[in-house]
């Protein structure tokens, strides 16, 4: 049973965008960093379908569908071209790539988790996996880039929690009374949501419990 | 031919074992680096499921078996709800993680040795393989938390030599007219041993070799 | 159909010093930031059969073709007992390493997208894969050094794009009325003329498109 998120064509169109966005941060990465045009397409290509590939290796499903629908090699190309000549105007429509950014986060969750699940593995794993589909490609953005990963830092605003709820909510939808369609599709929105809420009210995850006393 | 280490219930216990220390170590590095919780139980699973992942990868076993017995990803999230409020007395605890942690190292190189050999790997494979499963996960740990990893610094003591040295015999086993639980069970005993020898006197291992005038 | 590369023995000949040179690299990379042996064959191991291994894992040959045919393995640790005692000297040799590097190259992109269309990759995932297995190795190489990966920076001498178009003249191929193998060993010789020429000119790739102000 493959948990169908809204119908297909919505579904493949906001993956596609999610890719897009993905792949743009990725470049602008790069542009920020001087690093070249090869730099820019390997950071695009890695950020984009990066999550995605991992999450096929692990369940077994390869070639992983980057490989095969081109669709998700081209879109990193095409936002490279954008933006090695756009990447100042870019850089100034950041609000605008945070919002897109947490529509690839929220649709990816929810895809890779119905992924997982149509391939056999249990709520756990499944989860793990749809939020790894979400995050995976970020984190090894972040790596070859010779930085920290943004997604583990205390400074960031809740990015992997609200995938992980998506996940969560997505394993438990089989089992419950509704619409397993238009419950993805609320699912999408509450994480686009929750992330949009994190970024302008600076939500931010709780770091290791320390004594009052401030102890090291 | 699986070659079945000590019995299963054992070796399941030592593996499980193993996991918990590796995740453990993971979520600790979270604390001290101050990242949040999200950080934390990305480094506690990478750490203790990280090296399993790639090599059931390698040898075709998937999905791996950390996302088909979901003791593998409980584990590393029990480990983070301890470290995060207990982080401070774990530290304290540091000569106590070393000691698991070598148990951890002893029992993945033994049962990932096994494993490649039941999969109809080589024996050189099978013992880079074994070492991979021992050392993968904190290599990953490192690498995503932006640090040096360790396994390849001079200064740290013998790590993967002894896993290395523990692999080798595990892929001899099957043809010496011994018992084989036996035998793997006295080879893990063996790297433990080295390992906590190592950390004891200080071993490490050689770097390259230069000239007495110190020629660079 | 496999695109067979000249024959087969020369093809073989090639990978083996392809798998060589790449491996003397890493041990090279491992002496100069001091670490021990197990440092040396860790970067030794994995800037030779890195980017083959993802090939593999991608394409679905699991095991990976360095897991069953051992020379893949064994190569890397005779360039580590090389290094280890002459990396003074072979640090002298850098130019010939240079050359040998290049040839690494040439065979490993063109031998990667053969392998990939073999296995019924579309032409662009192909590229794609040619590309990662001549540069996946050191990306791989330089990210657990904690060096920021040379292929991505705008000051290194082209070495990605070389790849590129040899893998995508590899693509067109079997559609031109010549012969394959000649084919395919012109095109090996081509992108080994690129990368030497890019070195001896210092051609670069360029850099994201900046408005004259230098507006950043």
């Amino acid at each position: 049973m493959h948990l169908v998120v809204f119908n297909t064509l919505f579904e493949e169109t906001l993956n596609l965008i999610g890719t897009f966005v993905f792949a743009v941060s990725g470049a602008l990465l790069a542009a920020r960093k001087n690093y070249d045009i090869v730099g820019m397409v390997v950071l695009a290509e890695i950020t984009a379908i990066g999550g995605g590939v991992i999450r096929d290796l692990v369940i077994g499903a390869t070639p992983p569908v980057a490989f095969t629908d081109v669709s998700y090699l081209w879109i990193p190309l095409l936002a490279t071209a954008l933006t090695f000549f756009a990447h100042v105007q870019i850089n100034r429509l950041n609000a605008a790539i945070l919002v897109f950014d947490a529509a690839g986060l929220a649709v990816f969750c929810v895809s890779g988790t119905a992924k997982a699940l149509a391939y056999g593995l249990g709520p756990v794993p499944a989860i793990l996996l749809g939020v790894l589909s979400a995050v995976g490609g970020g984190i090894m953005r972040d790596v070859l880039a010779h930085e920290e990963p943004s997604v583990l830092r205390a400074e960031s605003e809740l990015y992997a929690l609200p995938a992980f709820l998506g996940s969560a909510i997505v394993v438990g939808i089989p089992h419950l009374p509704i619409n397993s369609a238009l419950a993805a599709g609320l699912t999408t929105i509450l994480v686009f949501a929750l992330r949009l809420l994190a970024l302008r009210y600076s939500w931010k995850a709780p770091r290791a419990w320390r004594t009052p006393a401030g102890v090291k």
